[in-house]
């Protein structure tokens, strides 16, 4: 609905390999009893400056602590190894070593500096990486990059995902073309964290750019693009060992961006914003299951916090998920949700409305039928927006229903 | 577990009559599409002081607002008419209205004064109460009240639950005899709360006694009770408009209970806390589309408070309990819902057991083989355990799977 021009345009069909100087690759190695692609290898010509976010969860998955030490870092990061099937989390030491020999097997592969690589897992917790069949699809996956790889790579990440979320975005900067872009996997353990901007699920995210930044200025274009995005979204409100979210600039484009609240931060900031917002709603319409795609406005809320935790208590409601699965309106289990969401307000001034229709008002029943709402929610994406009245705080969060396919995969998940 | 022998015994078939003076009735009027009893009836041939505990939801239903009026205040309640079907919430002034009205009916009928009856309600949300149905309903219930009516009562209330949940036991006091007994429905939109200790769920809670006891000690009676049983169950985290816990007290036994931590007061405590937590243990066996009962028990936390979090994140967890009705050991899932839940702990010195079989020891996998813990989640009923390694405090939280019958009962819910 946004009535401005965007600064910025979509590429149709972009992804983590649009900017310029990136390659990837997506393999298979065996870690998947499908026998679908599970090694992705992100790469970039040059150094890349870079930014990360990582899972607060006290136990964080091997490659997330070697991530973390090295984003951001000194070294210009080159090479990102991502595997699905295998979390390598709560493996202990070995887990640990793993994880760097990962790293180290595609330094060498790649002729770069150790400290130059990352490694990424996402799958089940608990169990050792296989590491002869890593080793190969390391190899496999250094001789298959190339510069349009995105795409596989975008398939080689996923695991209970249903298809590949990737965008990306370019525009102009003195003459200079940027472009911003970026892949992600994650259709279940999805939950947001508002305070720091942390990405809390079962998600990797690669973004890439080839703006020139320093770590500083891409650390908190990322902290507020995940702000608006991934932390704006729930699908079961559980939180992930391997959450990781990492953005990687490698300057080739020649325009240089610092986040200075000038104009070319801004473009940059908007480009960004709409490929993480991109990529958030779309593991929303791709959470395990998944068969609506429901938007929560909270308005009129007291104080930007107070919207939030009401926003949040809704699109975390197993009762509002459940009713949304059925297509019915029951929107006192809305109301029961911001009620008890500790957010403050008069019951008499709340209004509720199912995109354009009236569904509360005055904390009662506004009379549209029944059937009417029903309809609406039967096309599978919908707002549901309360106004408490209080106010002129507001906050978005973008869910799912939950449905007999999210407690079949979850109740049956081996890779 | 409990080495000493109990202070008190069960009774058999035991209800919200077994107390001497007690009377009940449940009868049908209309008010359930499937035709089934929807309308309950307790009452007391004597006056009785009483303590009640309501959901703090911002949309407390009408009957709720009045219960929170009149009870434990100066008039002896006589009499609570319990409807099923409608809830009573979010119907503004005519709601409250009626709340008033049905229990100005039932003190017309039972010849008592206004203000010694009450009204709860439980069902659909933001529907009104069709007055003349209750209104036949009252005179029938009243004119079917019995002694042992207690079951008939537990049948009409229930909503989704699909058996009554009854309970009552006995003990002597200077050879008085003195017994406690009660009912409870709620089978869906249940969540604790731990501070102040108020019961969360769309449950109805009905307890009766014998013993005389004054309102303040039957108020902290009653907190201690709920602290330790419905605060302490959760079965999908949604926290209800309609919440009621309420204690009468008729003094029929001739035994005067004050909290005074005296042996009396301590032998009323236990029957009260073996009452509620029957009751709460059933309303999880029974939660909405339940196949697992679950306890799950944190020890070694660094306080109370630590231990309970981080239970509670185990016993909300989608990813635990969906895993739980697959029968999955999977326990990466509840390292991951501890290690987001806030509380503090070392990953390398946590343990996991489910019943007496190690699962994780040092934060990595106790070898235990998938099948045989597969086997025991099988038999239903089972416990996790998990020791943080840092302290000595613990809580238990008890809780269900979640299942496709969850998903169908609330996607298509009209009572």
């Amino acid at each position: 609905m946004n009535q401005n021009i965007p600064s910025f345009e979509v590429i149709e069909g972009g992804g983590v390999t649009s900017a310029s100087g990136f390659e990837a690759a997506g393999v298979t190695c065996g870690l998947k009893r499908s026998g679908k692609a599970d090694l992705a290898l992100l790469y970039s010509r040059t150094d890349c400056n870079s930014a990360g976010t990582f899972t607060s969860n006290l136990f964080p998955a091997a490659p997330v602590v070697l991530c973390k030490k090295r984003v951001a870092g000194p070294a210009g990061i080159r090479a990102v190894v991502v595997n699905s099937g295998v979390a390598n989390a709560c493996t202990g030491e070995l887990g640990m070593e793993n994880a760097r020999a990962v790293a180290k097997l595609a330094a060498e592969t790649l002729g770069i500096e150790e400290d130059q690589a990352l490694s990424c897992s996402t799958g089940r917790i608990g169990v050792q990486l296989p590491m002869d069949k890593l080793a190969a699809g390391i190899k496999a996956a250094a001789a298959a990059k190339k510069p349009d790889g995105g795409h596989e790579a975008a398939l080689a990440i996923m695991t209970t995902d249903t298809r590949p979320k990737e965008c990306a975005v370019s525009f102009f900067l003195d003459g200079k073309k940027v472009t911003v872009g970026g892949m992600t996997k994650g259709a279940g353990m999805i939950a947001p964290h508002m305070y720091p901007a942390v990405p809390h699920a079962t998600m990797l995210c690669f973004l890439t750019t080839d703006a020139a930044s320093d770590n500083a200025s891409l650390t908190r274009f990322l902290a507020d693009a995940v702000e608006v995005s991934f932390n704006r979204i729930t699908v079961d409100n559980d939180m992930s060992t391997n959450d990781t979210c990492m953005l990687f600039a490698n300057g080739e484009s020649g325009a240089k961006i610092v986040y200075d609240g000038s104009e070319p931060a801004q473009l940059f900031a908007d480009a960004l914003r709409h490929v993480v917002q991109t990529l958030a709603k779309g593991m929303v319409m791709d959470g395990e299951g998944s068969s609506k795609f429901v938007e929560v406005l909270v308005t009129g809320a007291k104080d930007a916090a107070q919207a939030h935790i009401c926003a949040k208590a809704i699109a975390d409601s197993m009762l509002c998920k459940t009713a949304w699965f059925g297509c019915d309106p029951n929107w006192g289990r809305i109301l029961a949700a911001a009620g008890y969401s500790g957010a403050q307000f008069s019951p008499e001034n709340v209004s509720l409305d199912y995109n354009d229709k009236p569904v509360v008002r005055g904390g009662m029943d506004a009379g549209t039928p029944e059937a009417e709402l029903s309809e609406l929610m039967k096309t599978g994406s919908f707002t549901v927006h309360i106004d408490l009245g209080e106010g002129v705080a507001s906050d978005t969060m973008w869910t799912s229903d939950i449905t007999y396919d999210y407690v079949k995969i979850n109740a049956d998940y081996h890779t």
